[in-house]
């Protein structure tokens, strides 16, 4: 699985998405074709991303629903459980701890943090906001998988840095800047410094889908321009 | 531009934020190459993406942070103002609503609106929160190009409804679900009604980047894997 872009992992979880949103419709058969226009996609593309991990459909009969939806989430390691910690407990890391969804896939809030005395001490989801100086503490009590960052963006550099020193293996940082897991300023991947290596970094454009709708109310004829068909 | 591939406008939108954050950083010079490290993608990519909408570098100089930073802006139609309403001000609502950056680029938050009593008739940045039923009359007012949707799942599509219906030109989804711009169940593009067209839709997965997230921490060499070249 050596050559496989990031960009055919974020259109897998597509695909998931529009998989759980057929099984809810209660359609039971899928296609490329199918997948491929509710994706914006072509059709080569939805075969190509797919063939990375197996054989999933049956050729000329396309997809089953629940088998390829299953399929898709082992792949992206949805049916295990992850231990998920929230630091920054503000109107955004409300959102995401009440976000309906999450838990569908087996990820559970373990742990809130945050460092303002309003927020310490409120209870969320059965939870207590503890301060930021206990996450060291707390992460070496409970096993952590990833941290979510909803801090204000000039605390993100450093907060990411608490995760990491407290041992959690993924950051998604959704607040409004972009995380370097590295220590240098202008680094190379030689530089990242020996606490985050390993440690994956996905930073969430929370305002993404506002710039391109942006841009396809201004261009309507290419929204619906499928990606060019594209050699094997 | 009839045949730029929606994926392409993603990446321009994560080169944008990259750019943003080399501004904030005083970078003032990058290349296709350091683009492409940062977002992920090949050096040859990052060059394709640009060159559908000009040409932006000297070659073997690169780009000027600034300028390339100019140009997407005005390529994905950022610098105008948008006039936006948000339906569905729970937390996410209102983390939406406070989330920074929006401001700066012209998106301005003109209407709120719920349905629960406990919420309508709140204050949230200066504005009321209105009640869906006074959505048609607020658009007749005031001008709107967008609505967010951040509305329980099972409410989505009524309240997309409701947005068309008021003439907005599009919508951005964050609820968990995806929205149809179509009449029919199973629909082609023939099916969409009349009052859709012209619509355009963009569906947020709010927990994207948790999937991807999990994916890269079971599979970490893939992380920094840029896209295949590809042929020109």
């Amino acid at each position: 699985m050596a050559e496989i872009p990031t960009a055919a992992i974020s259109r897998l979880v597509t695909y998931l998405r529009i998989l759980e949103h057929l099984e809810l419709q209660d359609v039971s058969r899928t296609s490329s074709n199918d997948l491929a226009e509710r994706a914006g996609v072509s059709a080569f593309q939805v075969r190509k991303d797919l063939a990375y991990f197996g054989r999933f459909g049956t050729r000329g009969m396309g997809y089953t629903v629940p088998i390829l939806k299953r399929e898709l989430v082992r792949v992206l390691g949805l049916n295990r459980s992850w231990n998920v910690v929230i630091v920054g407990m503000g109107r955004l890391g409300q959102a995401i701890a009440n976000y309906p969804g999450a838990s569908d896939y087996q990820f559970q809030y373990v742990g809130l943090f945050d460092v303002s005395p309003g927020v310490v001490g409120q209870q969320v989801r059965g939870l207590t906001v503890g301060h930021m100086t206990d996450l060291p503490e707390f992460t070496q009590l409970n096993p952590v998988d990833m941290g979510f960052l909803a801090v204000p963006p000039e605390r993100a550099q450093d907060a990411a840095q608490a995760l990491v020193d407290a041992g959690v293996k993924g950051i998604l940082n959704f607040a409004p800047t972009v995380i370097q897991p590295r220590a240098a300023e202008r680094p190379g991947l030689q530089d990242i410094s020996d606490e985050w290596r390993g440690v994956i970094v996905e930073n969430v454009d929370f305002l993404a889908g506002m710039k391109r709708l942006a841009f396809y109310i201004l261009n309507p004829h290419l929204k619906d321009a499928p990606a060019p068909e594209e050699p094997a």
